[in-house]
């Protein structure tokens, strides 16, 4: 089982601390304005189409707040229609809220409808996916800590285990719920 | 100088750990749906119409994410039209997203127009303020280290200060950039 993630690798500090007041060198930038689309200038958009173990499809990270001075970080994350991140977990909280679109997750146990502005907690060692299962994009802000642990990826005998819950196969094969 | 301020205390942590996979307990909820009109369920809004010094006015605040286990919190402030935030300063930085609506902020010695979606970054030790300038309330997260200082309020040199520069000293009266 392999513990590294290509979508989860903690990020290196783009920004370094402003020398004083008023906040306008290019290592902090204090306004930085919304484009179209959910992109925003002076952040850079990854991109993750597909993996070859089918571990995410189609979705897109934008680390909008990763500071030296912050504990925590702030990124954007939108999934095609279709798209889903990857399923794992991990001992850092996830703190998240739907900022584009509607969709599900999976948090534990349970499989949850999201509409645009829900709030969702993923607690520690608990697994978690979401899912753009309507025909417009999902994208949610995720705060977490700047110092956390990788994310572990299910085995084969976690799959099962999860799977033996119908609502949870069918949210895994991108089905509506039964 | 009061160093203190109604608006700005830490809240108490209001989550427990959740004691194991699934998330369910009533302490961490893992789900939260949006309300109508940027509230949302098990969140708590606070109110703060006007102080006697007119240090803010017309502001409510709504905790979204505080967790023990969490570094940083996440908060949703929303000043009605003509409303403003406190003029303060701090040694912790600000990371804020405009969730809805459109206003003015003052960063240091800029003034900038802030439209959905916009990123402010403020600094340590900035002076800062959010103003709610159109006939729409200016809505936004606050991403905040859950350790941080109590904010220092302006004395009134401090204000002189600020005032000589007239697109501040317009900002500070409500008035449409000169």
């Amino acid at each position: 089982m392999s513990k590294t993630n290509a979508l989860s690798h903690h990020p290196p500090p783009q920004l370094s601390p402003a020398r004083g007041e008023g906040g306008e060198s290019p290592e902090r930038i204090s306004h930085r304005a919304a484009q179209k689309d959910f992109r925003w200038d002076s952040v850079e958009m990854r991109p993750y189409k597909e993996d070859e173990r089918a571990l995410y499809k189609t979705i897109t990270r934008q680390v909008l707040f990763s500071d030296p001075e912050m504990a925590g970080e702030l990124r954007y994350f939108e999934v095609a229609p279709g798209g889903f991140s990857t399923l794992e977990r991990h001992e850092h909280v996830h703190g998240v809220l739907i900022l584009r679109g509607r969709g599900e997750c999976l948090v534990g146990d349970h499989v949850k409808t999201l509409d645009t502005h829900d709030l969702v907690t993923v607690p520690p060692m608990t697994w978690h996916q979401f899912r753009a299962t309507t025909d417009e994009p999902l994208g949610f802000l995720c705060m977490v800590n700047a110092e956390r642990d990788k994310p572990q990826l299910p085995t084969r005998q976690d799959i099962e285990r999860l799977r033996q819950n119908p609502a949870i196969a069918a949210f895994l094969d991108g089905k509506p719920p039964a």
